[in-house]
């Protein structure tokens, strides 16, 4: 690797970057715990009187259509619109999208009108995205995406963007370089909300670091060993969340930087 | 007995059904993690723009008033009617019936305009809507609902749909059969959101029982049964709902039907 | 100490107040789950057409702008002003105070249009607000009070109702007498939503104490002294939280009042 994911740890447990999150309230709560456990400090705000002044103070934002509605959408817009004047990094988890027409509009709107910095899906709604297949069912990833490296190398061009997609395996692109992270365990599937924790923590590193790519790569990784250690002693999905906020807290840099299993593809 | 728990949790963990939420923001996330950890998919979606498509590819919808106001109340109508074109069952937990004018009214407004096909509620909302007794203080019951199984008889038969009633024993009727689940502990009196959990579970099974009557009894004779082996392993309320959503995930069928303590009234 | 932690608890236990919220979507799990496990019976909700009623058949109101909007502030205001008819203590938790224009504005309205009976902050949210410094970084303080039994002082001066602040020790006045109390543990600051789940609890405990400043005292020292019990079985947030609803269930009225650090100022 060319890059330090224990470096990229220590930084954003080091600058404790403000996260503002648009995001759903079925996932917010472990949002905000994934984002405080990951070194950072979550802000969680969605009226239009409020997010143009939070975007104006935060490091980073993250636009999260789970439970979308007009009122939400349009604060989502101005607050990444605030984040684009700013320059800090935006971070769009476009749940769902493919699933109904109107989120696949939002997501479109979004994409449009605010500069995205980094898009994180799921197998399912990055194949959606980027045209390579895909299959989205309610929330969930239902089918694959095609050659996943291809649906990220794809979309990432498209765009102009990170595209990061997780699943059994992640994979992150910026169109150029492409990275795949085999880490993790099949209780994260289990647990509603570790895609969304996943766009929270990427938040956090994409805060920090100066090249947006490896930082997304390096946040997949913390959070996939981090729930590899979580895995080791939970008993079925609730003490798994219980042990992956744990672990996610307490992992020592090295630590993850070593189990981390990062190639370039 | 005369049908299979363990078939109904063989069938609801095969098929995976999409259980659309349209419910609280207090409990969301425990009725997310319970419908997976029961074998569905769970969505939560209330915008109008969203909730007729989202309708339109559940197995199942829920709609629980524990935090309604008027944007919800029309969505929830709208996927109702929707759900009802396509004959996939509906449950209505009535969060809160009797407490306030508000919520009395809503509830009858859903039953007016919607054929629901299972309502879930605990003792004091049963007794409230089917008039034989029951008090309901904020949103927990406060008081009985005189003979729990001509409440849910009573109130099945007047309504022409399924009745189910939580409480220190579970009662549930289509109006002609009625029964009884003697499972569960009393720590689940002391989490939040265990009853609309059980409605997320009852959503499952009804997405995949024909007989929606003991599609109901089974879905509360598992999570009972998964509470007591919560209970058996918990220092109180907070490591009970961890262990009762391992519990549940990881609950053998055939443990499940042997533990089950059903009657027939 | 002039007045017994002990007998404050068995009154929470055996009166199980109605404690009614408006609050944020983050942490509203965690507010109603502590104020189950603190004894009280919590109850959630923000319709326009249904705090009024729910404020006239509360104990007490807590409103936590957390996650503010129009329609909730709205909502917010009427049920306190209902609250303030019937008497029952209501509790304002200023979340965010000082980090954006609106939510200065907005806690500045409450306490111009509802008669509020005890502000609950962090540190940086009382200074603010005492105008005795502190600094608030989305909803985190960010910086100090300045000396922090001035800053409790005075605001409760200026206000005329009880002030709370938590932190590393907590302090709170009614103007006159002031109090700190040194419990808790560093975890405490590592799990979103503790500073609102003191809020919650505080709401139990006002319900059912006349002197509100010493009924508030006694609230933050349960859940301090809970949270010792918590840290010492936890291996990181995730593990404390759920060990914290444990403690506060089944701390034992003489072990709270002995392990209560409780000095007059």
């Amino acid at each position: 690797m060319t890059f330090s994911i224990a470096d990229a740890m220590r930084r954003v447990r080091a600058s404790r970057p403000l996260v503002h999150h648009i995001t759903n309230y079925v996932t917010v709560n472990d949002c905000a715990n994934a984002t405080i456990c990951a070194g950072g400090s979550p802000v969680m705000t969605d009226a239009a009187e409020d997010v143009v002044d939070m975007a104006g103070i935060a490091s980073s934002i993250v636009l999260n259509i789970g439970t979308l509605n007009e009122r939400t959408v349009a604060s989502m817009i101005a607050a990444g619109k605030r984040a684009n004047e700013r320059g800090i990094p935006v971070i769009l988890d476009p749940v769902g999208v493919g699933a109904t027409g109107y989120r696949t509009e939002v997501a479109g709107r979004i994409l449009r009108e605010v500069r995205v910095s980094i898009v994180k899906g799921n197998t399912g709604e990055i194949g959606i995205l980027a045209g390579t297949g895909g299959e989205v069912k309610g929330v969930d990833s239902a089918g694959g995406s095609g050659d996943p490296a291809e649906a990220v190398r794809t979309l990432a061009r498209r765009l102009g963007c990170v595209v990061a997609m997780t699943g059994e395996t992640d994979y992150a692109s910026d169109g150029d370089r492409t990275f795949s992270v085999r880490n993790g365990d099949v209780l994260m599937e289990a647990v509603s909300g570790t895609g969304c924790m996943t766009a929270s923590v990427v938040g956090c590193y994409a805060a920090v670091c100066d090249d947006l790519l490896t930082g997304t790569v390096a946040a997949m990784a913390v959070l996939s060993v981090a729930g590899e250690i979580a895995a080791a002693g939970a008993k079925g999905p609730g003490s798994f969340r219980v042990g992956l906020l744990d672990a996610l807290h307490g992992l020592d840099p090295q630590v993850a930087e070593n189990a981390a299993n990062v190639s370039v593809l």
